[in-house]
């Protein structure tokens, strides 16, 4: 091994992330260093004892960006006296995310329409990838010999991936469950596929994101209390079997577990209590939020909460909308993410303080003012509601990252509103005010969505 | 009048562009003054001499940008010995724009899914919109209110303005042509509109364009020589019209004619020498790239361009392809403008300097190096050619961005370079070095395009 590359290296502790121009690499330095060779387009992960691949000229011209073991932490700054708010701060190799956080969702490696910078500019802390997608296309395996999604998609920020089971699990006819796991048919191509405990760890491995989740299985809505318990039970024994394979993958990914249970309040319990006693640093509660009234949901989490260990952060899967988060919040949730404010966006829905409001609506037809006054937000800040009526009436590209923008910035400025009111001991007021004046949409609204979204999910997952 | 609103006018010459956050507006100050009350939403028109309105918080919160009666011209800074090429720059109300230039299509107030300040970053200097599309949709009239297109899409660098007429004799059996103008019925909802020289003009006033066109009569090919000179003769008595019609709105605004004469060696002169001969300060070159071999486009230009004054900025509307910018910067021509680099980029075509790449093709799917290695744009300096290849391939919004990033980069730095290399005296060596490496898009593969575009157009237009 070259003097220069050896010197090198014993510099470094653990993991080390090396930069090379537009590059970014992980490996972890006791068995392993990632070389990026820029030039051969290649990510060499050499021996340490056997590196003669490792050029002095490439390696002096990288930069430790981090060096550790794990660098996962999750700390509370602040709790609520009169709810379960708390507000902290979740540590990733990739940075720190203050919380409770909204987390865009870049189903295919990309956030729709919106750019890593724009993300970054709205506020974004982490992004949500979806599992199930990725391995299907591009690859989990293509993109790990891109150094993983971060360097990919070039979003340097931290990334949590879902295990993939959702999307299985609504693809019904297509897919065929047993202990092992679950065996699917590609909707794009029908090729067959098994997603197991173990197999999902390892394609979150080659993703490379920096918090995974394990396979669980999500009972539709309306389920029976038995096919709840078999479900739930699965999901424990499932969760165990993840446990036992992650170590052999890269230690700075977190595994989050997943609590389950369906709408049986004794279930519900009974999975915060098993998953919660799990080494899993943070926990996420699935199964939520598809289908059942709004009212079950909180209901749900209000006997789910008091079981979860306090030092674990916890993300309410796939919640929510604006009121989701607010309310969510006070039920002692910290981590959010959803395609909604995404995907109405892309409909012509705009949050404002007020509720949701359709921006091809005629009354924004000769509109001066920003679709909502005092926004700070890139299109607020430079365009006429009138003039996001024009492009979204014409279906113009432009419109489509202009709402997305909108409503993610809306998110994000309303999650660090929740912070920071949890912190200035004020978040019941801050509550009540917010829900008092947001307009949600009504029920009738949702379930018409829901029912067109579904029927495009059926042609495209 | 309030004695601060007085002061502020006294200061000004001629014409003001008044800068109030966010939005910017004119006003010929021997006249009128325009003010823009923001918290209004209006856009005031008040005589200098019953200036009551003006109240003076408003006016001192604005910035004087530019004075001046009329800041167009053409300077030429370098010309070609063995060639017609030259080098100059055009300077408008809104900026300078070395020639020759690219300037990208925002058909309807937007380069379709780029933002103005991706189009900046690209070295856009100016765009071009179209009078048809946007006087049905929002109509001028609004954009007027909005202190004109600038304002309206945020775009504060210089805008050429069609006339309408090209889109609406593509409109076929919906238009009507008389001496008057042109009758039609808008492709949106069958409403009845008629454009005249006259109209055109107030329209575009409204549009508040940097450059504006006249009504013209584009004839198709193949034309026989009698509806060649027809249409050219009828096209001059509208120049002149337009001519007449044009002292009465903003002296800003700069009046190109429009050399027609179809496909006729002989007309084509007679068009060069009669509009080259009116009073306009620049000229557009229409009528060609209309379906016509490439052969006979170069051909008709040879014998136009000797006809047309030297000190004019020349025009060729509509066109073109990267290898028409080289060749027709040869042939005299200083700006161009078409939809195509942006359109191939939406259908998977990407340009480099070995000619159009196809990014959806399987060997672009795990290559490490940019979509053109070198290539300064956004999109080659962040991603690999294997995302783009993804997100064409998985139709995700941000392809269409990117690629049109990188093409329309990629025109307007062929333009830089083009420009350089008169200024240096080797564009003879610049261009054939260019033509030799280029390969160009097969006549087949364009008359493919043609067919699938104009099947596209008869039913959006």
């Amino acid at each position: 091994m070259p003097k220069e590359a050896s010197s090198f290296i014993n510099e470094c502790n653990g993991l080390v992330h090396l930069s090379v121009t537009g590059v970014v690499g992980h490996a972890q330095m006791n068995k392993t260093v990632a070389l990026i060779d820029k030039a051969a387009g290649l990510l060499w992960l050499a021996m340490l004892d056997d590196c003669e691949k490792i050029r002095p000229s490439n390696v002096l011209s990288r930069k430790i960006v981090k060096k550790s073991m794990s660098t996962f932490s999750f700390t509370i700054e602040a709790e609520c006296s009169e709810t379960w708010a708390r507000a902290g701060v979740v540590t990733t190799p990739h940075g720190a995310i203050p919380t409770p956080i909204f987390m865009p969702v870049g189903t295919q490696a990309t956030v729709k329409s919106v750019s890593p910078e724009e993300l970054r500019a709205a506020g974004a802390a982490i992004i949500l990838a979806n599992t199930y997608h990725l391995m299907l296309r591009p690859g989990s395996g293509l993109i790990h010999e891109f150094g993983g999604l971060h360097n990919f998609m070039h979003w340097d920020g931290p990334i949590l991936t879902d295990s993939g089971g959702f999307q299985v699990f609504s693809l019904g006819h297509l897919r065929k469950l047993s202990e092992e796991g679950a065996a699917f048919k590609s909707h794009l191509d029908g090729s067959p596929h098994l997603l197991t405990p173990e197999s999902v760890m390892k394609i979150e491995y080659e993703l490379g994101s920096d918090i995974v989740l394990p396979l669980d299985i999500c009972a539709p809505y309306p389920s029976t209390a038995k096919e709840a318990q078999v479900a739930m039970e699965r999901t424990h024994r499932w969760a165990e079997r993840a446990l036992e394979t992650k170590p052999q993958y890269n230690p700075q990914q977190t595994l989050f577990g997943i609590v389950q249970g369906a709408f049986e309040p004794e279930l519900r319990q009974e999975s915060a209590r098993f998953i919660g006693g799990l080494p899993f640093p943070g926990l996420s509660i699935g199964g939520l939020s598809v289908g059942e009234p709004k009212g079950m949901m909180w209901d749900l989490l209000r006997v789910t909460t008091p079981e979860l260990p306090r030092e674990k952060p916890r993300h309410l899967l796939g919640v929510g909308s604006p009121e989701d988060l607010v309310i969510g919040v006070g039920l002692g949730m910290d981590m959010f993410d959803c395609v909604l404010p995404t995907r109405v966006a892309r409909h012509g829905g705009l949050f404002t303080r007020d509720g949701r409001i359709s921006i091809k609506g005629a009354r924004y037809r000769s509109m001066h003012d920003p679709v909502e006054d005092g926004c700070d937000c890139y299109t607020c800040r430079n365009y006429s509601a009138a003039y996001v009526h024009h492009l979204a009436r014409t279906e113009e590209q432009l419109y489509y990252r202009l709402g997305s923008i909108h409503n993610i910035r809306f998110m994000l400025r309303l999650a660090a509103e929740l912070r920071a009111s949890i912190i200035a001991h004020t978040y019941p007021a801050f509550r009540d005010t917010f829900l008092e004046r947001y307009v949600p949409a009504s029920e009738q609204t949702r379930e018409a969505q829901r029912e067109k979204w579904k029927a495009a999910r059926q042609q495209k997952v």
